[in-house]
């Protein structure tokens, strides 16, 4: 089969990729091909030297027909402006977010129309969906059946095409699901423009022996998910055969994928535990009112039962988070800072 | 104040029209002008010729430089494809509801950012937003806080229209409220390509002297809302303030219209009891599975408290309604069918 990633050499594209080279099958068959679609390609990539891989780069809405240029069985419609991008520059984010994942249905729908397979395609939906609204606050569980009232631009296109993807599957253009990822802890490499990027920096940044401000007052609670639990979930709900039962994907509603719920504190505890007073130290909490705003109006605690008939679970603890992070990359960890024997998340 | 009306020589918009030159005030201002767009103008439209109404044809997207050519302070946009359209012809439905209502607001956008006035912005939106599941059946009865899942495109539209309709809002763009049409009953006129149009085609089309089918079971629940509760709601949601408490409009959730919940059996009943056996014979019940399953997927009750809270109540039985039908449409109505004496729906 052809997978087609779309940011596929962002953080998430790229462990995508990894884990499907690794695999080599996907809903029990083999991996023929995959593309990773991307803006930027890291010149150095040792994921674009692979065999299987092919590289498609530029602005994704352009560089469709090469995406398409020959059948696509599974898209991962990972490719997004960020929500504090998105919050900045509404124009962006309507393009690059409402847009451009139009253009990626219709291209798919153009396929079947013309007697190709149907694509299945895993639409990387969020957390920030969800929002207060003045009549309707978020009850303290959140699930898939709680109305999305998004109080951010970033939200509401996510939710807009949640639906659009829904419809497309409806009217059987393509094979549609959404995963709903929730915050993912702890991200490496540079900080992003979201406005829960802090979430990964307060622990990355200290840990390769660099100041970190925390933006929010630590005792918010948040929903977190590790970046293995992530690719994991993205995974499973794009091999998911559709029915009713354990391990199957039912109705056209999204997955909510599962979620750690901690405070800040907690997050900034564990790390002291970890790495030691003089790392955690180099977190300064600072609250800024349009962080906290943005990231305080995303439910804290879920319902994980749809995900778990998936066979998905959430992070054991934030421990086994910071662990796996530094299991995972040693290379941006400081010497001093490196922890003290322990368990690692799975 | 200048009102735009979209859609305005539509059946609703011809309604809303002529309560708002009856009228002259909403929101405590005069109106002093009253832009009628839509793509087709009755060359014989009394409207047309009032002296406050100033007519923009043609298609809206190609139109908008002409109703927004002066200041616009309230916009009614009521013009959109019918259900029955979009699930026939889904691009055309993309691109009549989503694309043209995305139009209509960076127009308002456009207004406000060269500093012109926030446009006070109704979208007409359907009880078509809701539908079942196959992991979330619809509850018996139906509120705002009820997660709409869509199960047609129209319905899909208005649903991502209503949230593009609440961003807007957020962003301080304009100032957007949606209002939620029931299924209008009895509609005058000529069918029309709307899944919903025999629940005005099995009263207007008998009483006129004409055959009607019936293409669901009689025992099918149905929500429905006349023309004048309708027009009433539009201009109530229009002219509320913004604020917590009795007559404001609290929060960016959509409002649905207040429903009667009738069944079809009961309406052929009414229409047999008012007019007699001979026009009741002119039905005939012949279900088509298509528009079963389109109309058979909308909620049948709702809890109208949101509504109630802006003044606004349900048509107190669908007798009223049809007698307010007779009262309005005289001219539509054949002489043997003329009702006896009876109570009209105010």
């Amino acid at each position: 089969m052809r997978i087609v990633i779309t940011g596929g050499f962002g953080f998430l594209g790229r462990q995508v990729a990894q884990a499907l080279l690794e695999r080599r099958t996907l809903c029990g068959r083999t991996v023929e091909r995959l593309v990773l679609a991307d803006l930027f390609v890291p010149e150095d990539s040792p994921l674009a030297a692979d065999p299987l891989v092919e590289v498609v780069q530029g602005d994704l809405r352009e560089r469709l027909d090469a995406a398409f240029a020959e059948p696509v069985d599974v898209l991962i419609h990972l490719a997004s402006a960020v929500s504090a991008e998105c919050e900045a520059d509404f124009d962006l984010g309507m393009a690059a977010n409402l847009d451009t994942t139009r253009a990626v249905l219709e291209a798919a729908r153009a396929q079947h129309a013309a007697g190709g397979p149907p694509v299945r395609l895993v639409f990387s939906s969020s957390v920030a969906v969800y929002g207060s609204d003045a009549a309707l606050p978020l009850p303290p569980v959140v699930s898939e059946s709680t109305l999305p009232t998004p109080r951010s631009s970033y939200g509401t296109q996510k939710r807009v095409c949640e639906q659009l993807v829904a419809e497309y599957t409806r009217r059987g253009f393509l094979d549609g699901r959404v995963a709903r990822l929730m915050t993912v802890s702890v991200r490496p490499g540079k900080p992003n423009a979201a406005a829960s990027g802090f979430l990964s920096g307060i622990v990355r940044e200290p840990l390769a022996g660099l100041p970190a401000v925390c933006p929010v007052s630590p005792d918010l609670r948040v929903a977190l998910a590790s970046p293995r639990r992530t690719v994991e979930g993205i995974l499973r709900i794009a091999a998911a055969e559709r029915g009713s039962g354990p391990g199957l994907l039912d109705g056209d509603l999204p997955v909510n994928l599962p979620a750690l719920t901690v405070t800040v504190a907690e997050m900034l505890d564990t790390l002291r535990r970890v790495a030691g007073d003089a790392v955690a130290d180099l977190v300064t909490v600072a609250p800024d009112p349009a962080v906290e705003a943005i990231v305080g109006s995303w439910p804290a605690a879920f319902d994980n039962a749809r995900a778990a008939s998936l066979g998905l679970t959430a992070d054991e603890d934030f421990e086994s988070v910071v662990r796996a992070y530094v299991e995972d990359h040693p290379a941006a960890v400081a010497a001093g800072a490196l922890p003290t024997a322990g368990p690692v998340g799975a």
